[in-house]
């Protein structure tokens, strides 16, 4: 019985040593390595090729090393066993310090002083919204978007959030569905996306989502914080919005292409923030802990937690 | 009876206006103008000129129209009445949220992020200390100090304050005075100053001070976040330090001379970000509100609130 590491484009030897550390009677294989097809019970996984994890006669479960799990269901040639995702605790609070700091960051006018700075111009705006007065929408109700919302109310933000059926948060107003979407976003200031990409959520923030943003807010029109997958936006109809003013400003962590091409006007427009994809990245540690947990949970007979459901692709 | 408005800088008429609305049966009279000194019960100032409250015989009160009170110690013969300051739930907000955004803006490393854009580099940098081993150092524990602090550590940091006399505050490890200081600064890579400016903080924040500040944290070195008062600081002295190396970087909204000199060293220094001292503003209405409030509870016999202590200074 095995534990085969799949991955593309990370150091598999660093996750071969932090796995055999943590599970010290479980043989580790490596896709590329010569192997017992037989032997495998456990996969993890990130980004691996297409077709890899075919012909395992054996396989338990699939475990993803990110957060995200649309990596895995991109091959289309996925055994059906269990997938589980890693819910990292520490995770989700690297995740709320990034929307935390950037919609402060906008209700606090951070990039006009920035601005400001470097023309050596004193102009302190006596006229500034309070976070009371300011929307923020989170479009995404899982544990990172309700973590998320928590913390803004803290920090005194008018907070609602939007899932895709409907979803009762203790003192959060939710809306759900495409129908409850229209009303969600006209009363949205700052629109958070941490919805995870599947077929339903592809592309979703286009020229016409855009559009229905709240204009005529406390800060002058709406602004995007989009930390969830770069396959959510079409980043023509962001550009184009911004161009409108419809759009007041965007903070992108994620991109239709990554590492974002040196060529996409993104990188210099005076109103995008880029973040390299960093919104919320787990220590391996973290990951490789929980899903040696996982393992040994299976293994003695308990149920797979977090368990994924392909027909919802999260 | 009537309410003597004193202030350098700002609209008086606009003020007149406000509390003429809030108090419609006290006559409003300004600083300037032809008046009655006898008629004067009460003054709000804005750094008033010299002297100019001397000879008022009928003089019960005097509010500060800003949170500080320094402005008003700053007269030598500044009558010896009761002074109250602003408590403005709303101002303690602001501050809260000035704090926490530059606490994060230092964790998440976003004038690193902000370099990055600039020069179209994507570089994840996968090795960023989460929120619980960053070790954040308020000086000041009034209702601005304490309302951070809370904040600080719904977001996770690793909080401690400091005040001049001993202050238990639930759930927050505490230092207090001198004694205190070393091992305060000791413990802290991100100091936020909320100080008062008294004779006793004048210069506090010097080259002694910020040699005590613990190098090797998790953020590289120590970073000074100042959004108390100017006078507090020795600019030379943080220019030194981060010559040095042992300052990583400072957020300051105050500043030894306000405006900002143009021909200040901290405006283009790579390693400072200057804001316009609105780190925490009140809206003119909260403030003209919460005076009329008092003036009401002086006139119905009842007892002045926040009430300054002279011989403390705040």
């Amino acid at each position: 019985m095995s534990l085969l590491l799949a991955m593309t484009g990370w150091h598999v030897e660093d996750w071969r040593a932090r796995f055999a550390a943590l599970l010290p009677d479980m043989p580790v294989v490596i896709l590329g390595e010569p192997f017992d097809r037989r032997s495998v019970h456990y996969v993890a996984s990130w980004k691996h090729p297409e077709g890899s994890l075919s012909g395992l006669p054996n396989l338990a479960a699939v475990f993803s090393l990110g957060a995200g799990v649309d990596h895995l269901f991109a091959d289309t040639r996925l055994p059906e066993v269990p997938i589980a995702r890693v819910v990292d605790p520490d995770l989700t609070t690297r995740m709320s310090e990034y929307i935390v700091l950037h919609c402060l960051r906008y209700l606090r006018q951070q990039p006009r002083y920035d601005r400001q700075q470097r023309e050596k111009l004193w102009d302190d705006d006596r006229h500034q919204p309070a976070a009371r007065s300011v929307r923020v929408g989170i479009m995404g109700l899982g544990e990172l978007g309700q973590d998320a919302a928590r913390k803004l109310q803290v920090m005194g933000f008018d907070v609602a959030g939007w899932s895709r059926s409907p979803k009762a948060v203790e003192g959060l107003a939710t809306f759900a569905g495409s129908d409850g979407m229209i009303d969600f976003l006209a009363r949205t200031d700052i629109l958070v996306s941490l919805l995870p990409l599947t077929p339903d959520t592809r592309g979703l923030i286009d020229a016409k989502l855009l559009a229905g943003l709240a204009q005529g807010g406390r800060l002058g029109g709406p602004f995007l914080i989009n930390a969830g997958r770069g396959g959510l936006q079409v980043e023509a109809d962001i550009l184009a919005a911004l161009e409108a003013g419809t759009l007041m400003g965007a903070t992108l962590d994620v991109f239709e292409t990554e590492p974002l091409p040196p060529e996409s006007p993104l990188w210099s427009h005076p109103a995008v923030t880029v973040t390299p994809h960093n919104a919320a990245m787990s220590e391996p540690e973290a990951v490789a802990t929980l899903i040696a947990a996982q393992i040994r949970r299976l293994e003695a007979g308990e149920a797979l937690e977090h368990v994924v459901d392909p027909a919802r692709g999260y």
